[in-house]
């Protein structure tokens, strides 16, 4: 398997367990090693009576591109932190696109950047995060190694 | 109005208007100036096949109850950063409470804390935000001015 | 010993070894287990021309903070993430205060928080870091496990 | 005025009462708008005694250079928040390079990234920080508006 096929695997071993991110709709529309694109459109659900989409829609979109990123190697990583700022409201029926992408990795540990875009394109959320290797695989064979630093 | 009834009813004004706190069976414990306490069940909507809570989803009740916590001083104040760190999964069926704190105000910005326990008083995640103010009262009549530094 | 004593051991260990913190003039007020306290006066070098400390001498303090704190149950730890929300400028000249809590702990990662206050009391920043245990430790013994989770 | 020039006249500015950074044997290698570049050497008074920088002085440099980053537009920015994670020590001698990014920016808000880098090009640490406009200008005439969302 090439590094892109493999971040292709396990993304759909993630996905077929993953009833939180389907069930609020999110897509994956892209994914590689390191990285990962999804996509989810604002529901009703999702926002206050104002059209507003809660902040922590927004979170979890980001926090699940950043899962399908750093389990994109052949190893389980876990969220061990997540941090995001607002940048501007995300609207009521509006998709919008998390673009995950790694920023370094040292032993165990990943950083990884979110941006979460609007329909017209502009930034809606920044994310970052920290995820950290469990020492469990995917699939048999080797952990592929990534940029690791 | 005392201050704890002022929290009461700003709070009761936004939880009218917010589908997603209401739709994720959320629940007001209690709430006073600059604190809130909310419960949330682990429901299989938000868990993956390993019954293992979605951590957006613990974000999302943290982020509300710094919401509760934020509004209660009669003006508006929106959430501009949050970060979580998760200690321990959340499990399916179990209850989670976020406890909001107010730590800090000056100006127009205020900073909280969030613990969010499990049904063993344990630590799930340990959340800290950002709130701002944006010069909207819930009622007529003047804002109140909490521990603002 | 008990767990202040070896709080108090391991603090005067890592003292002496930390030029950083005694070059900026710090001095530890008060150390437990979990806990630590330092001051550290505003100094002609840590301000701009406008007399206003520079934000990362505040975090250097905070983060010493940390370091005693989570350092005082004989076994090592290393920062690994710290995040600094500034309320309001240090002066020159004023005395500023760090107090450094155990949030949480699970298995070898910490969660601190560090209030930074000024001379007449007011929260200057408010400091929440993590540490992860490296599995080393000051003195021949058990590590003490303090409120691991 | 090119906004490079508007960018370095500004940085110029900022030098010349920034005692802290100049201190800490600070350069300025390069600045644009939203953007800059800084170097520090590890000195002796930054380490413990095995060599290992402390970790306020990673945060500082990062601090620094979102500083110079920030403030490229001629209007006065001040730091609000930084987080910065650290990936491997700084050791005694090398020369940190700080290279600052802006993220985005709505209304008077910019966030900003800022990689640190050793003298073989591995990641030391990763910062994000938010700044916020004060409305001060460092010349006559407009503030320059940037990539401002």
């Amino acid at each position: 398997m090439t590094p892109d096929e493999m971040a292709r695997a396990c993304a759909d071993k993630m996905w077929a367990e993953d009833n939180a991110s389907q069930g609020l709709g999110m897509r994956i529309e892209a994914v590689g090693p390191g990285s990962a694109r999804l996509a989810m459109e604002v529901a009703e659900r999702m926002v206050n009576g104002l059209g507003v989409c809660h902040g922590g829609f927004i979170f979890t979109l980001a926090d699940s591109a950043m899962a399908f990123a750093s389990n994109s190697y052949n190893e389980r990583a876990l969220a061990q932190m997540g941090a995001v700022t607002f940048l501007r409201p995300g609207r009521l029926g509006e998709t919008l696109i998390a673009d995950a992408q790694e920023r370094a990795r040292a032993g165990r540990t990943g950083v990884y950047d979110v941006r979460v875009s609007g329909s017209d394109g502009s930034v809606v959320a920044e994310f970052r995060g920290h995820t950290r290797g469990i020492g469990q695989k995917f699939f048999e064979g080797e952990a592929i190694g990534g940029n690791r630093a």
